[in-house]
């Protein structure tokens, strides 16, 4: 199985180089024998909105255009697309990711935890992302600052997710000399804690002042990086991998993670989950 | 606040040599202004046994000898103590941490997730750590592999610790070229994603074939390490901190991890916890 992770950097505001951008993205992905595709948070708008007005401007229905046009470029393919969209619903703007394939949309899922000023422009989610139960293996959705939150993952885990795919759009930050974008090292904890594969694909560029780290990254389920990214540059990263080792969940000769937990423990602190 | 992890390097079946290297250990620490003093897991009796025998030969009741004397050594002084033993209980022996003063004990905490053979020799504890208000702090236990369970860490932070005392005894494992010992890599996200201290306080040496990694670690709450040791001699690793940093849970200008968490949307995940 080939997960392509197609790092761009949007420009906000002008949707017409976005939604090109992402298209000649999917049909990258597709020319280059993709089986699970992922593009960055908001990848159609931008980030560093102005104003509502922008943001409203930018929101996109699940009927879209440029989401149709994803679903052409896919056809004659077993290739599953995941993007992050501005998502236009009867109650406000979603932070939102879709997974599709040639046969239409397979499901959307709103960012639960919102980062920053993005409360200003979107509507929190209220539900746990969904594991769809694909032709590529049981694939979870996240947006990025959810993977920050264990209960996210250890949620998809034990909904049987052998991948998640997290479009991302990580601000570039300082970090000690040798350490890396600590996103990036938390999700390999993440993927190695519940043997599951990460994919993250982050945003590059700049936007009014705010710089993107770049950092998309392919994680396996030891938690080591199978591919990624550190330049802020839109490029590309690429893995072959086979969700099959996501499903062997042993730690040791003796030790799973499946079995090894102790939710009985767990569950005499009234204050989890 | 100082706190001084004590990498020590039992020798298993040794129990004079073991006993006298704590008890020189926490006299060094208690010279050098420790407040909080962490010694490895099992390091009055060393890790590799060779049967039950020598475990049960090995374990101390809580009014062991041993004990008392680094009670004696804390007088005097505000430090607190945190050393993983056997534990003998009246129906078995736990793979347990104590944490005392210079007035006694504290607490105990039984390690919950066993790890490979310790389940050959040891009960499973079943109750969640508890986190102690000391005159330092929230001071809570676990013992090595329980920090690969980000139910533990999360279910402290939920309690209110401010620092999590892991005594260890990490196997050396091969890593790919730049990476660091992955429970390591993992308690640092841990400790960031919950915005606590971890101070794992682990062991050298080797033993019957097993060579330990000698990766003791205190990280601070934004994740990175403070102070570590890269070698598997027995030495010392401190750090100054200031515990007020744990309680400080922002993220971002507004963000916050404790009102961040969404545990509506995850108990819609009847798994969890």
């Amino acid at each position: 199985m080939r997960i392509i992770c197609q790092q761009l950097a949007p420009a906000v505001g002008d949707e017409v180089f976005n939604h090109a951008a992402t298209v000649a993205a999917v049909e990258d992905a597709v020319a280059r024998g993709a089986d699970l595709i992922v593009l960055p948070e908001l990848c159609t708008s931008g980030y560093v909105f102005r104003d509502r007005a922008e943001v409203e401007a930018s929101a996109l229905g699940i009927e879209a255009p440029v989401i149709e046009r994803w679903r052409q470029v896919l056809q004659g393919t077993e290739a599953v697309l995941v993007a992050g969209i501005p998502l236009q619903e009867s109650d406000g703007i979603s932070n939102a990711a879709i997974m599709l394939d040639a046969d239409g949309v397979l499901a959307v899922y709103r960012k639960v935890h919102l980062w920053d000023e993005e409360r200003r422009w979107f509507r929190e989610g209220s539900e746990p992302p969904p594991v769809v139960d694909t032709r590529q293996g049981g694939i979870a959705m996240m947006v990025c600052f959810d993977l920050e939150f264990p209960e996210m993952v250890r949620g998809v885990f034990l909904q049987g997710a052998d991948v998640i795919a997290a479009p991302t759009n990580w601000p570039a930050v300082d970090v000690p000399a040798g350490e890396r974008q600590h996103e990036v090292h938390d999700a390999m904890t993440s993927a190695r804690l519940s043997r599951v594969f990460i994919a993250c694909c982050d945003r590059g560029g700049s936007e009014r002042g705010a710089t993107f780290a770049g950092a998309s990254a392919i994680i396996g389920p030891d938690g080591w990086i199978r591919a990624g990214s550190e330049s802020p540059d839109a490029t590309s990263v690429q893995a072959d991998v086979d969700l099959r080792e996501a499903r062997d969940k042993s730690t040791g000769a003796s030790n799973d993670v499946r079995t090894d937990r102790r939710p009985d423990v767990y569950g005499g602190n009234p204050l989890l989950p």
